[in-house]
């Protein structure tokens, strides 16, 4: 095994500590943000691949190894490590033959979706999926009010690009139930998001037919 | 930003320490194994993306995080963290609006490639692509030849299923020139794959017509 990174990419300042103390204990749970939406996607993932639906896995964090050590008769231990900005968005797999590409989203708003939430190099990669024929997305959660939506990329580049226009910094939640498919709860998985996805296809294939 | 992994997956033990010595400051080169056709991939899957050919990234090694450092104005210092063993191969992408996925291995054998170089978790999730449609294969390098092939995923599982039965524990390279496609030198990029992969999805559509 050896781990490569693309040159030009050092050590990322994250805008936010992941927890606020200066030294924690890693605990599952150890950030609040985006959380529960991410436990939620990766548990669907699991009953989906147990199930043969769909192959969709969350991409593992880069990080950007220092120093290692290597205890006799026992697994390398990583003694410094930095994160790494992702080059990619989060999650990708395939369903029914369709790359599948997108990244999760958490809100606590109520009435808007802030842009801010994504960064250049998501929406980049998302434009060069789509270009390829990729199902991309992102999934996006008001956790206050429960509601879940797959918001079609390329409605999200028209935003993206509005907003860098000047236009809004935010995406309406009226914009988004208009413009996404709504992602319903079940009993197993819980969250089924493979009818919403199958949604986008046709909207796919569709858009396919009139070119 | 929260990482979440799926149960049961403690810290594996690597079967070889990927240095020597007990501790080692990382360097771009901390492993010979896989390192320079791992490099090519790179390389080529860059070129690939910069001239909107395809969009292909090699997956971060999934890390378990154990303590992570949060000094004043800088970084996030992970100070204790663990390898874990993939769940998937190595890499993915979207070539042409098909779902792409390989692994890449190496071997210094000049006559025949060993089998001992996949494990079961990524035969089998090669095979959950595999049933969902994907192009998937295994990136083949006899080094000390400088030959390369793609072997499709469906003659692999083949020969591993051969070898569980009791059967040859290595591909011959003769098999592997017979059922392969072979991966040619250029110039930009020097390894040219995405030729061997039209090559691949030629065989999968003439496959699904047959159904």
């Amino acid at each position: 095994m050896s781990i490569h990174y693309p040159s030009g990419q050092g050590p990322v300042h994250f805008q936010k500590p992941l927890v606020n103390k200066k030294t924690s204990r890693y605990q599952s749970t150890y950030s609040k943000r985006g959380m529960s939406l991410e436990k939620e996607i990766n548990e669907s993932n699991q009953y989906y691949l147990a199930t043969h639906q769909a192959v969709i896995h969350k991409k593992p964090t880069p990080i950007q190894l220092v120093k290692v050590d290597y205890p006799k008769r026992s697994a390398a231990v990583i003694r410094e490590a930095y994160f790494r900005r992702p080059s990619t968005t989060d999650y990708n797999g395939i369903y029914k033959g369709y790359y599948i590409d997108f990244d999760a989203k958490e809100t606590r708003n109520k009435r808007s979706f802030p842009l801010k939430n994504f960064h250049q190099h998501q929406i980049n990669h998302l434009m060069a999926c789509v270009a390829q024929g990729g199902i991309c997305f992102a999934f996006i959660k008001f956790t206050t009010l429960d509601l879940l939506y797959l918001l079609p990329a390329t409605k999200l580049f028209e935003y993206w690009q509005d907003q860098k226009n000047g236009g809004k910094s935010s995406i309406t939640l009226a914009t988004i139930k208009k413009d996404g498919i709504k992602v319903e709860y079940g009993l197993n998985p819980r969250l089924q998001y493979l009818p919403a996805i199958d949604q986008l296809i046709a909207i796919y294939e569709k858009g396919e037919k009139h070119e």
